[in-house]
């Protein structure tokens, strides 16, 4: 699991921060998390390959989440594509986009799948060979979705040494990763665990902008590996983030603590802050294992490390 | 005037083209013409302030046209503006716009005056102290737009030597900058062309995108200083660009030529075409005084030379 950040701004861009976007690199397949202003032009370049993205979420209604979907959806179309879109949004989406659609003139070669996201509670969304997607409710100005992508356990790893010295057939590789024992010729039975090792943790990524603080969404997030938490502002301005529906780093990393995140990953940044360096440390002071977005950054979500 | 391309391809942008953006500026004001996706960004990196844009002219309803106007309005909201912004598009724009923000919970804390294009003249919008704006309309699958900015004449020119030999005094010299004679105390007549020079030609730039070739077209941009032309296709593709209601760069060239305007400027390249040289060559051979847009191109329209 990668993840590339195509924009940390808050609504307001700055000329080095693209609005809310992020894509998640799974088993060779991208999705689109959020699509603000410029998604495609930042796509080409971190040089993401399009007909790769086959799962668009939009956490919420806001331009800064929206504005670059129409642009992107068209040149998908442009570009000969045929295969379908699932596109993941607040449930009053699929009407508004059909309509903006159709009065841009713009007839999509293939099919967009609108999957409405809506309730107080989380929803399995998506669930295939590799992984499973839940929306959970976030608390914002209007109704915002997070997401969780979580990976499902991989294969047992099979020994080299075991395949020499039993002369596994290739045909019974398989089985015995998914944890089946072996049974030689004469009968005995060769223990999978004497055959494999444990598989690797299987990872996951959340995903939870724009929202105030609210101590449950911990419990949708609980043992994330990675938790993605905006911190649109400092510490200093908690009443003005309250006011607007926003987090500060310290709600951040509140949230990060209290789900046993393995990473935090802050942004959404205001454009007040031309460096957002204060508010990295800001928020490692709580919660040391944190990342400031920064567009296109790419976390390797296995490999993150206690800084 | 000077005008500045921040998008030059077609519906389909490059890493290296945004979708359509001219800015042209004049007596110290900016004038946006289209509004792609990525509008807002391209101002930044060109240094042109948000604040100076008082005048946007859209010329039809096709993303690629429209696509960053949503952010570019937010931006301008969240960055304080309270000064009017005044909208020419095409009539049906008027209640979409307004639906649009109204969807994306967007309220802009300043007016924007909706002018609704229509009609099958040229019909003059903006009449200030400076210059005159009509729009006119092309010929494109759908109702387009185009755009005529023309420089009312300017003052003539007071000879330095006429203020010190007939000892003018400072509350003259602006009537005999419109043409007034001068009254000596004695009851002497100096007449005006003694004392002033002609003023500068005033300048003028049409903006043309997109459309398919026909005649009438340059007479509503006779004698322009600069036509922007679309040319999204070579001559070869010139079946492709009927259908698509566009134009070739022979279509952008004759255009010029039965203007007689002073230069041209072709734009709106198709994706195909990574390198315009060969558009810009094959133009040139028709109209010799052709320039290729490219993002980030300033042209000073008072300076064009034959090339």
């Amino acid at each position: 699991m990668k993840l590339t950040i195509l924009g940390s701004s808050s609504a307001l861009p700055t000329s080095e921060r693209n609005p809310s976007a992020h894509v998640l690199c799974a088993h060779e397949r991208f999705f689109l998390i959020d699509c603000g202003e410029g998604t495609q032009h930042q796509l080409r370049k971190n040089h993401i390959r399009f007909s790769k993205i086959n799962h668009i979420f939009i956490s919420h209604l806001h331009g800064d989440h929206v504005f670059g979907l129409y642009g992107l959806l068209s040149t998908l179309s442009l570009m000969g594509r045929q295969t379908p879109v699932h596109l993941y949004a607040p449930q009053n989406f699929g009407q508004m986009i059909n309509s903006h659609l159709n009065d841009f003139d713009i007839h999509l070669n293939f099919e967009l799948d609108f999957i409405p996201l809506s309730g107080k509670d989380p929803v399995q969304i998506l669930d295939d060979k590799y992984l499973t997607v839940t929306s959970f409710p976030l608390k914002h100005r209007i109704p915002t979705f997070g997401f969780l992508f979580r990976d499902k356990t991989a294969d047992r790893n099979i020994k080299k040494e075991s395949i020499e010295k039993y002369k596994i057939p290739v045909a019974r590789i398989n089985s015995i990763k998914k944890g089946a024992d072996l049974v030689l010729n004469d009968g005995t039975i060769i223990k999978n665990e004497e055959l494999t090792t444990s598989p690797p943790e299987p990872l996951s990524y959340a995903y939870c902008s724009d929202t105030k603080y609210f101590k449950k969404l911990s419990s949708y997030v609980k043992g994330v590996s990675l938790l993605y938490h905006e911190a649109t502002f400092g510490r200093d301005l908690s009443s003005l983030a309250k006011m607007s529906g926003h987090s500060t780093t310290v709600d951040a990393a509140h949230i990060a603590a209290e789900a046993g995140a393995g990473a935090l990953l802050i942004g959404h940044f205001s454009a007040r802050y031309r460096d957002t360096g204060g508010l990295l440390e800001e928020t490692r002071e709580l919660f040391p294992v944190t990342y400031a977005a920064k567009d296109g950054m790419t976390l390797d979500i296995g490999k993150l490390k206690p800084l």
